[in-house]
């Protein structure tokens, strides 16, 4: 699928079939994420792969209040669990670089673009769920405290694919030379 | 160019021709950012295109030391300072939804990986640079106090495509219903 066309058809996807996802397929949308650029290379992503319905349905208790993505996390075949190392993107020699100290969530970020554009050139729909107690989650799971649960990502064939939401205009967001120069 | 081609094919890119930019080009660029997914739709990127060669020099003495893209700033044909909106993405009516509290480096991460993507697609090269004074290019460009800058990314034809760095086994970051299960 091209570029463009990914970028633009990719819907956040809360409703699944039940069809297992391919073991080749989920091989190529972590294979999207190993080729996602991070700070000085340090790659500090990691995933847990769930299918297990009872762990499922614990995570999805996690979620905040009427979170729309809740039936998601139960329904679809998979749900990756989405963990940044801490203290390695945005560090050299252990000290942080800048102000913002820790980069992890913005690595991620441009990871898990990868594999949601990867997984919807396969026919796969993801959501990103981000309103969730990850303490909880890393409970659930065995996360070591030097790990952070960042996401939840239902992984399956949409059952229903919605229409976008609207977007910014391009001129609303981008200024010349100086802020707010349009 | 297939998406998975332009994942695999892309490179961090510090040295450019001085070819400009076509606005067509750069149009399609922000084209894929707008299509991003961010948290609730809230959209918090806002992007400034720099060409004027004097602000480029004061930019690219903002990043550290011996950074490698200390020339691709001044050599670039575009520079894009890619900034956040504060208080936007992981807030519900005004109150962090997580204990991560500010989501917007997340957001950015998803924006700017398609927008890395499509600039590739397109023949074009950029770098992800952080290392850099975030409140003096602030100053520079006077971005108001409830935005932050976040990147400062060079953009245009390259000159010379590096070799890809080692990348991780996927075997090395994918665990199975457990962290630490593989």
């Amino acid at each position: 699928m091209d570029v463009m066309e990914a970028i633009k058809g990719r819907r956040s996807i809360r409703s699944y079939k039940p069809d297992p996802v391919e073991d080749e397929k989920l091989n190529q949308i972590f294979e999207a994420v190993r080729w996602a650029p991070s700070w000085a290379n340090t790659q500090c992503w990691e995933f847990i792969v769930v299918k297990d319905s009872e762990t499922k349905k614990r995570l999805s208790e996690t979620l905040t209040k009427n979170n729309p993505a809740t039936n998601a996390v139960l329904s679809a075949p998979i749900v990756l669990v989405a963990c940044a190392k801490k203290g390695v993107s945005g560090y050299k020699r252990g000290e942080p670089v800048t102000s913002k100290g820790d980069w992890y969530m913005f690595d991620m970020g441009l990871a898990i673009q990868n594999l949601t554009l990867a997984a919807h050139s396969l026919g796969l729909g993801t959501v990103n769920i981000g309103a969730f107690n990850a303490e909880k989650v890393a409970e659930i799971l065995g996360v070591p405290e030097n790990v952070e649960v960042v996401e939840l990502i239902p992984l399956g064939y949409p059952e229903k694919i919605p229409n976008p939401p609207p977007r910014k205009d391009i001129k609303e967001f981008v200024f010349y030379e100086k802020y707010g120069n349009k």
